[in-house]
């Protein structure tokens, strides 16, 4: 089910601000029952996200009444929230009070597997590189291309997700994950002030982690890492078992990180 | 008036990748009756777009036939045409086969003034940077969060436009133009491989111009620049008269480039 500014809608303006520039952000929520376990960061990140953008942001409690009203019935979903900057006049210039558009849209939860979780996920290592904005780093905007054209350089079912680097070298990210390495011991994540989109697991990862590293990640540190995962707020922690043809194990952080995911109230599909 | 894939229509489904993700282009062309005399090169950009993002081209015939039933009856009018990847599942990943979604919506020309074709344009010199992204640079897609945000740093009326430099500290191009200087008495326009859009004006003065070099041009020479001015397939030609408290007179090649404009057709507001 959809609502488009609290109504049960699945249309917008054709001259909306978020179709024809961009202009906005999303949240992508999992859902169990009637329960987002990490709500409250994603409500920052947005709230984070429209003040960067200037963007009036809508109150939390009004989403949370949507999002129920999206999901409801639904044992599991995946809630996609698209905040936009509304319609106005042809061209770049902000209107002064732009009325926001306000998507709230509920899917059904892809399968996951359990295999997954035990052994691990295989990353193709993407050509297309991610480009420095500090402006708009860490943010999760509407502005997808550099993802699209990077999710599509592979089409093997048998490899879930490509490794991003920016265009220095370092890792930055999977296409739609955070990413964590192990190096000597010591939970690495690389900083996204000029790329990448800041993860709402990976922030809660970032306090629950007893010691951990932000900073660059040099790709061939990332490749000689004890240990690689990803993750992602609707898919959890998904320890990587092969970038290209470097192959990793599953290792102790990730599994910690896993327990720590399914004390959340996420369901237990993870190994 | 406003056609979506054909059908007179004003809305999208919200699900449309180009409001998720940004995943499409457009064309903003300017048309005086049933005449656009650019049209040969907007055509041309969109497909070299179109190909550059995978996503199939519609027929030029097709589009103009949209084009003129949208803007029947406007003497003067601005068309803009926007693709996008349709719909799909929820995800990065293209569609195997999308369903191209195609706005063609018309509006009333911008009223311009005789003053600002004749004594030019003031610019802010903006503080937001271009990033480099080589597979995006040079097509018009439908992510311009970069613009929309510079756009947002001036409100002063006065000032028409803004000067965008990239990560280096070279000059670019406007918000919404393409950038020309003279130096040593040789026409310079930025180089497009790492970022800018490589408008179709800017095409035809490559062409038309009997000499005229396509390099990186740091700030600094654009602003010892002899003559500056901007260039839009909708505006025309605009002499630049300052950028932030540089100032610069209307010169030879502007005003040359200018009589050009007219001679394609367009209406002769310019001085």
């Amino acid at each position: 089910m959809m609502l488009v500014n609290g109504q049960p809608q699945d249309v917008v303006t054709a001259l909306d601000r978020g179709l024809l520039y961009g202009d906005g952000l999303f949240e992508t929520i999992r859902l169990v029952g009637a329960s987002a376990p990490l709500w409250p960061r994603h409500m920052q990140r947005l709230a984070h996200g429209c003040a960067r953008l200037r963007l009036p942001a809508p109150e939390s409690a009004q989403l949370w009444r949507e999002a129920l009203a999206a999901t409801q019935g639904m044992a599991q979903s995946v809630l996609r929230i698209t905040l936009t900057r509304g319609t106005g006049v042809r061209g770049y210039a902000m209107p002064a009070a732009p009325q926001v558009t306000r998507i709230v849209a509920a899917f059904p939860m892809p399968a996951l597997e359990a295999a997954t979780y035990r052994d691990g996920v295989r990353l193709h290592l993407c050509q297309t590189r991610l480009a420095e904005q500090p402006r708009l780093a860490g943010i999760k905007h509407l502005n997808r291309l550099e993802q699209v054209l990077a999710r599509a350089e592979w089409s093997d079912p048998a490899i879930a997700e490509g490794l991003l680097c920016d265009l220095h070298g370092n890792a930055v990210s999977a296409t739609a994950a955070n990413l964590f390495a192990v190096v000597g011991g010591v939970p690495v994540t690389p900083a996204l002030e000029r790329c990448g989109v800041a993860g709402v697991l990976r922030a809660e990862l970032l306090e629950v982690l007893p010691r951990v590293e932000v900073r660059d990640l040099p790709l061939h540190e990332c490749l000689e890492a004890g240990e690689l995962f990803l993750c992602s707020s609707v898919r959890g922690i998904l320890p990587v078992q092969a970038v290209a043809d470097k192959v990793f194990a599953p290792g102790p952080v990730a599994r910690a990180m896993q327990a720590h995911w399914r004390g959340l109230g996420f369901p237990t599909e993870q190994a």
